[in-house]
């Protein structure tokens, strides 16, 4: 007898229209069987938000009879992935994957990623994840470059299985599947955010701002994502989402909490 | 000559006219020179979100001579603590408190929370960071019995310095100031929303969700932050924002990446 297909989900943050989601769905429907519950608009830069102030929708967007089911849904990528498994799905997945973000979510972007907070979701609620982003930022970004490598990472994690607690973070340099040198495990570089706010005054003579900035690495070290995209590289860092400091609690340990 | 007073940037995920933070900005006017930048509405459950595809605006809403500056911002919390540092404050400030949050941010709700999350914006900032939560969903929440450990919490962090990119995760019980039976450094405890969608029918009969849920935690550690509140303490876990999982690096490198 033969094993059933997996069941995968998918997700992302630029919404269910996106080039990047049509390009996963792709490579996912060669893999296993694929539900899709994406956002109905763009929902980048989302973080972790759920929505708990007001109501979701669902609209099934797939025609009736289709090989893949397609939700939209009014809520974050957090919401889509927690109403995927309690609405939508029939059993628990056996992998939920989410982008193919349109830019990228090395370093410090991994929190405030909406693609990446939808796979780290998913890791909370104990089944294993993958986000995967490509250095582009245009709509009619080439995914076709990223595919095979993107099967690839997807059947190895089915095959090995990942560490209990953690998920991957894949971003893809902008480069020909044969430029690509390989993939790397790394680690989150350390890197920010300059902000530079972009004051205007409205028609109405009120200032606003919208908030722009400049990406800033310092971390030199040629173990962190950062290096190699910059070397021509697929970065993958495996992302837990126990915070904990543990380093610091001995230090803390010491101060005068309870004189 | 005296030390200048140390600069202290307040923001919140519950609005600016909380109960809540208007206790956080009672106990830090007594510490330092306060400056108050925090979201018009509601912010919770916002995570890590910030504002890319709108407008941001902030309005002055203390009044002209007051002893303390108060802003009230359009957007995230993490917004609010990225245009107070650039738009809004003179210098870098020397610690951002965020809350004190109605309602608990311990274990896992620390990802969800907006008033972590600006805790945690400080913190890549490079400015030292606190987030304070009640156990106390009330808006009438009884804020002054948490007070005196707020202040005490403060005091030591301004004193003592926090470790390199940690900020702090407080949560303080529901209890009187007498019967807390201290404060304990902790772990995040391994725990998860239970998640239970309300479905209900609209008068225009589109079917809608409500996201609601039960927390589950079945971690037994005696060293977590859960463990903690339950027994009558003040929680601290040390947060950090290297969401790399270290130790699932060599496990993942034996895996076949570039065969």
């Amino acid at each position: 007898m033969e094993n059933q297909r997996p069941l995968i989900l998918i997700t992302n943050d630029d919404g269910v229209t996106a080039p990047g989601i049509r390009a996963l769905i792709d490579v996912m429907s060669q893999i296993g069987e694929v539900v899709v519950v994406a956002p109905d608009k763009p929902q980048s830069a989302m973080g972790h938000a759920i929505t708990i102030n007001s109501t979701l929708y669902i609209n099934k967007i797939s025609k009736e009879g289709a090989e893949i089911l397609e939700y939209s849904c009014s809520g974050t990528p957090v919401d889509c992935v927690k109403i995927a498994v309690n609405e939508v799905l029939k059993r628990k997945p056996d992998l939920c994957v989410s982008g193919i973000n349109h830019g990228s979510n090395s370093s410090i972007n991994v929190i405030y990623s909406g693609t990446m907070s939808a796979a780290v979701e998913a890791g909370i609620e104990g089944i294993p994840a993958i986000g995967f982003s490509l250095l582009d930022y245009n709509w009619d970004a080439n995914f076709e470059e990223a595919k095979p490598f993107i099967k690839k990472i997807t059947l190895e994690v089915l095959e090995k299985k990942l560490p209990k607690d953690v998920v991957l973070n894949v971003n893809l340099p902008k480069l020909k599947t044969n430029e690509i040198k390989g993939i790397k495990i790394c680690r989150q570089a350390k890197a920010m955010w300059q902000e530079r706010f972009d004051k205007r005054t409205s028609p109405f003579g009120k200032e606003y701002y919208w908030l722009t900035g400049e990406f800033v690495n310092e971390d030199k070290g040629e173990d962190t994502d950062e290096w190699a995209l910059a070397n021509g590289y697929i970065s993958i860092v495996p992302v837990q989402f126990d915070l904990t400091a543990h380093h610091a609690t001995q230090q803390l340990n010491t101060w005068d909490w309870n004189e």
